[in-house]
């Protein structure tokens, strides 16, 4: 049996899960989520009706992990062999960007997609303050190191790659040569590769 | 000379930081940010202007911490004789909650607050779906646990503690018994009264 059971929608944040699943070198089965018609399986592990979940068929219990950097994290913590977790010199990196994206990213990724973003007086409510703002702070970061945490790859950049392997992909983020260069060094990992291949031959497949 | 510099302002997201240094038990100079009038030397530890921003002078060299989550699990991890690290079995709702409430939970509040909110055609774009959906899928975990990770307190209650406690004193989250229920055992900890003892202090001082 399969140590987790993964509920993925090929077209979604699910896409991110799955990388991390070939990162850690975890022995996974899919359950496909139709939008229109979600599982009483898949409501009852997360009420949101979100994917990525992920079910841990742990020894003592199921242990479910909803939002896909919460799992990015917890999968470098239940597969310390694959060495995606900090040293301690790594950690304020780690979390700190791992968080950034989570947070400022998304929010001015998603705000500006949904056509609202906050005028200049709402800036000081808004965590991620502007969209500029927040992609001068990474492209900060990554223009003088290759990885989140500097030289080496860890599950931070799965997620933080994510965002920006996505972004440049759908034209939301603008194409710097950090942003461009770091989407470069994720696509060129083999788990990467893996994860995508399957990911696509199914939308390949939902689109026949 | 303190292990942590800590820039913050009292009227600012840096309460949850400066909880999460009583907690851990952290020695910590702070540095008060003046928002009109922000240092050099905030700006050049994160280029967003944003607290809260801690310095960890460490052994090899200052790291940068930004983000009030990732500063939260940064510190237990910096000081594990807290106790505030989540075992094995815990890690799951440990990343999960936290990450649920820097994300789905900040986006719902945010949204509200600006007088934005996504259309129903929008909701499958929006990561928390619906104000009110977020809320409930919060409710179903916290009104049958004490702490995020079942019954013992861990650093993941400083950053999910500090959304529900803030969000219930300013109106914007409903007055659900989980929730109440949960700030009030928050506010509870003692290193909660001396952590907003500072800030309240300092929220006196600026209004004198």
């Amino acid at each position: 049996m399969a140590d987790y059971t993964f509920y993925t929608n090929p077209m979604s944040r699910g896409q991110i899960a799955r990388w991390a699943l070939h990162e850690a070198g975890a022995r996974y089965e899919q359950a496909l989520v139709d939008w229109t018609n979600k599982s009483a399986a898949l409501l009852a592990a997360n009420p949101m009706g979100k994917v990525p979940t992920l079910v841990h068929h742990a020894d003592g219990g199921d242990r479910v992990v909803t939002e896909a950097a919460a799992i990015c994290l917890y999968l470098a913590e239940m597969h310390p062999e694959a060495e995606l977790l900090p040293c301690d010199a790594e950690m304020a990196d780690y979390y700190r960007w791992t968080f950034f994206a989570a947070g400022p990213v998304e929010q001015a990724i998603t705000s500006r997609n949904l056509k609202f973003e906050p005028s200049p007086e709402q800036e000081g409510m808004a965590g991620w303050g502007s969209f500029d703002r927040t992609m001068a702070t990474l492209d900060s970061h990554l223009a003088g190191n290759d990885w989140v945490c500097g030289s080496r790859f860890t599950m931070a950049d799965v997620y933080v790659g994510s965002a920006v392997d996505w972004g440049l992909n759908f034209g939301v983020m603008p194409p710097l040569p950090s942003f461009v260069g770091y989407a470069e060094r994720c696509q060129a990992r083999a788990a990467y590769k893996s994860a995508k291949a399957v990911d696509n031959a199914l939308i390949a497949e939902m689109r026949k």
